[in-house]
């Protein structure tokens, strides 16, 4: 196995991007639990996601989502980040929450909504330009809920259609990351359910055009590592939103549901080429906090990121490479197991203390008195969830 | 195969309850859409009811939901119910609503909690006996989204003393029946999540105790007709939630996703004396609208049941039997599915409108002006939702 | 609702491909059951074979499996083919059940395990020649059954590399089709799981290279007609296996675990031209009879897929692009449904009697006498199998 | 987290059963590979298994499957077995491999097939008294794979009688444990598909019947610990048998697949009592080596529980009981992640090591050069498989 000390200046150049949303509350559709200190604004869900790198050093960035982001002067808004330590990141859009969007956006059969859609995400580029954005996710609710409702063929052109007007506003430096769904909330078919679509659509577009895997968003059963290996083998991995799930798309904290997924996920980035210097993947956190603290729980999500890149990085590939070319079935999957169950836990902790962080986040967060600072100091105002 | 003559009497009582929040709006915890005309009041949602059981004669009852149909006065309620052709059913009981059941309501560790879901079961079989209702319908959203959030053991420890303290309270004439549901809004561990702990845990309260089958909340691939013919061979089927759903609990138009599913199932009731005179099984939809209308989906909805009923009626079991027996298995197979690809539908409008009902139910609500005329009168106030 | 005369037109070129293999035994790992008559040569499996074209004039030609079909004269066993009133179609290659092949074949780490792989696809392209074949058919069982086992990255840059050598080796007017399936054989990782996978390796390819979609290869859940519509969007869709599953790849009789399925493929097949006079689509079963009668079992199966395109062509699509672009999801619906739900047997039973074919082939081959006399004629020698 | 000496005594008591079968070969349906040394005896097979207990002192027992492990003298076997520092375990039966059980055994429609598969059990019995083996388990192929094809029904009560009639042969000190399994081989229903049907059946039969929990045998998505504590808490669970499956019944090395699902399966049976001392749970392997070596494979197997059911002891009871009832989701869940990332290899390797035991026992038997000597001795012959 590879010693700590190889792999940390791989784990030094990691960041997290954390969704600005994940301080917000979420729910279900049955409810929606509030909890104290929950921020009101884009400023202070900034605030709030600049503890996590406070006391990380993992999270340097924060994506916004638009319109629940929306603030008269991002120039500000970037200024504000910059003060707390961290910097404004991927653009996210929203073409689900109108009136108008009932029965789709991008991919609707109707060129009014359509336009809108567009319109819409040519806002959002707009943005990106005042907040130095590199990369502008889309992801859609479209889809239909029962047979018949409406043309998928035709709602795949309408799509294709709607890409090319949007990719065509994008600056030089600027990408379009789409993002993938299998279900939910179209019940009967979804415009962009898989990987495949996904990289149709994209390779159609140009090369700023990337894939976004959202490790919460397959069937069940599906090996997302073969994704991961697959789309990197393209040259098309743009991005990916870390969550995890045991069923469907529940975004429970990145790695609680089946950490040794999370591992082998990790194992396939490196392996491709994911974390190199000149990597094009970009790695963020979309969360929800339903019943959990969300700082806390942002914290917990970037550091089993670390842990688990750390243990695939401390796979030993030469002995690995071997056994795979002797057959050696169990001696290979020993070599991959063996990452998988060391303890990098101290190692880190140690490292992270030499490196002027805490040696134990958690514990640093929990006894800032930050969260009880904002419990007491945020009182009245709405609560911003994902409808604000 | 049967006669359709034959079939007659058996269609004759079919009966299917509708739920009063089909009426109200509902959608995804991306968004719920509001759509012109949808009650605000349960007298309203009763009138909404009312008008699909008018065009069908398949639905003279309504479950109500409490709290969203609380009212002062249960028997006024029923005397409106009364007046516009039908009566009050099932009552369903909430417990996932209120800040307080944020970590579950019966099988929560906090007693105190728990002991306020027991009271509002209290509630419920209070107005039940104002209503005149005879079951008590339970559905839980206890359970929890991560591993060692709670302990599973002793929640199903307390779930089982707080459904004594329930049962205690039942008249002589009422039921409960529980229902399980495979995952959401909890999403690491559901407290009754299988038809085998609803059959355990309404098995230790007595006779009057029954399990509740929603169509939508098994896992992928369960055979749901086996689940039928199982809790009927053991006394223990109370009632049917009907919805169909292609992945998760979609709750769609029931039928919808997979018309033969639905056939299979109405096949094993059928086998199983679940449409018997004296059987015990009650049968509902539990759907929500999400963005088709909400009265023609009711319409269609019991509709579809009764189409599937029709057809599940035509097998002709002498021949099944028979094939059965001689282990040919695509004769058995042959005699199952021409029941099932038969068009009854002529033969039910027929036979619809000789008994003064309208042949085609929803061309006679679509020209009934009914739909104008709430969109037109119900302007201002709060559209009922899952929230009121 | 279309007239079923005006839909005749291409249910007259509807031809389904049968597999050989249909006729040999079949079975789980846990046992393979024997009947009587199971053909033990390449010529009398064609010869079943020609039975089902005699009585349903759906399926004029017959996929070869190599080995498994092996002849010494492939002449010889075309004119067998032609007098029994048939033709020879798509030869499938076999790269699972050498000893070499026990850890991969074309996508395998060892080169010389490639070679051979592709040596015996050479191979099959020179029976082709012979047998006047179209399609080339490869589904590889290569995969790993652990994590770590083999390098899935260089495994498929192995498999895009082999696929080159095969390809190069094709005929003007030969085509290479690649299957992928979700999983099985192989348990962890499989070297084509899905259709983005063998769209990315046969567009690498070129225009001879095409995706074969098998209807039972899918995650739980999956909505297949859009992928349907997709690879037809794409030009990339070049042949089906037919068959239905109720949870795995249990290669049932296609339709019989979920007849609407089928349906909504057989719309998106027609919508987007698949069954135009030009299309490049080839329509084929791979089915395995475990337990059910073979000959029926296929005769079953041809006209399942007959029924449904009758069903699908029914849609009336002006009907249905109106209420789509009305957003009246329950009307669209209703269109859909109402050709789903239309009985065509009777229809279907007189134009086959019109062309003058049986009414009813299952029938028509019962009391045929075949099946008896090959039971009392087929005695002694190996039953086909899997395995030879 | 508890420390490794207090947890020491536990481990102490643990022991797997290895399954007799796990030495011979196995595959699937597309093809069984063999190896060099295979044992060709049910004498062989327990010498092999003999070597997993002698380098883990894990497994002292071995289960033979009738007819595959039929000898003469089963007295013989017993002391053979007890010569090789091992003993015989339980007994299964075997109703899927004879010409008569095609439309299945215990539940066939049949009542001669019924009878002679109560006799095969009573067979069993009469094996059982002569091994001195406690638990007859029973699998059942039984189910079928077309709608229509049998009466699910009556089928469910003629498995209730043959249960009783093989329940009405066991001695006192005898259990029958009734396995079930979510599909495969039969496809479309199974006769005991879900825990909830083998605990209906083995209730109705008495105290000495339990329940055996496969850990590959459910729906996508099911928790299995929920059912390991709810078994445990209505006392019915027997058995376990260990395995691990990415997506169907792959019957791979236990912990292979999701490592996280063994840790908690094993938190519920330390949390629900069933490693304590009196516990009625026996712990077992089925697993099949397709691809893997054998022996090695059953080493892994048993280390695999060993290690997990190790970090299952460390968690802190106390700690996470008090994070419980504070509510706080991500401190609970934190004690309990704690003790599975903890690597406790090296104190389990030193603990062992004081035992007597080889530090790494896949090293220790990688060195021995038995796999050598039996490749060698075990010329000739018929390899042992899932016929024979």
């Amino acid at each position: 196995m590879n010693s700590f000390t190889s792999i940390t200046p791989m784990l030094e150049r990691q960041a997290i991007e954390l969704p600005s949303w994940a301080f917000g509350n979420s729910g279900t559709r049955f409810r929606v639990f509030g909890t104290p200190g929950t921020p009101r604004t884009p400023q202070e869900k900034i605030a709030d996601a600049a503890q996590v790198h406070k006391h990380t050093g993992l999270a340097p960035t924060v994506a916004l989502h638009i319109p629940w982001d929306k603030v008269d002067d991002y120039a500000a808004l970037r200024s504000f980040a910059n003060e707390h330590g961290v910097d404004l990141g991927t653009i996210n859009s929203n073409t689900f929450q109108d009136e108008e969007y009932k029965f789709g956006s991008l991919a609707a059969s109707d060129p009014a909504v359509r336009r809108r859609a567009i319109d819409h995400h040519r806002e959002c580029i707009e943005i990106m330009h005042q907040t130095g954005s590199r990369d502008l996710k889309i992801w859609l609710a479209d889809g239909t809920n029962y047979p018949g409702q409406d043309d998928i063929r035709r709602r795949q052109d309408n799509l294709a259609d709607s890409l090319v007007a949007i990719y065509a506003e994008l600056g030089d430096e600027q990408r379009l990351v789409l993002e993938y769904k299998f279900f939910e909330p179209a019940f009967y078919h979804t415009d962009v359910p898989d990987w495949g679509t996904s990289y149709v659509q994209v390779s159609a577009l140009g090369e700023k055009a990337l894939v976004c895997l959202d490790t919460g968003h397959h069937a069940p059963g599906t090996n997302i590592e073969f994704i991961v290996a697959q789309l990197l083998r393209l040259g098309k991995l743009g991005s990916f939103d870390f969550n995890s799930r045991f069923y469907a798309d529940d975004d429970l904290i990145v790695g609680a549901a089946d950490p040794f997924q999370l591992f082998r996920i990790m194992a396939e980035v490196i392996r491709g080429g994911g974390m190199d210097a000149d990597s094009p993947v970009a790695f963020m956190l979309d969360q929800c906090h339903n019943v959990e603290a969300k700082i806390p729980g942002q914290i917990r999500s970037v550091l089993n990121v670390q842990e688990m890149t750390a243990r695939a990085l401390l796979i030993d590939r030469d002995a690995l490479e071997l056994a795979q070319f002797e057959k050696d079935v169990l001696g290979a999957n020993a070599v991959y197991m063996d990452a998988f169950y060391t303890d990098v836990r101290p190692a880190l902790s140690e490292w992270r203390a030499s490196r002027g962080l805490p040696a134990d986040p958690m514990e640093a967060f929990a006894t800032s008195g930050y969260q009880e600072g904002i419990a007491a100091q945020r009182v009245g105002g709405t609560q911003a969830g994902w409808g604000a």
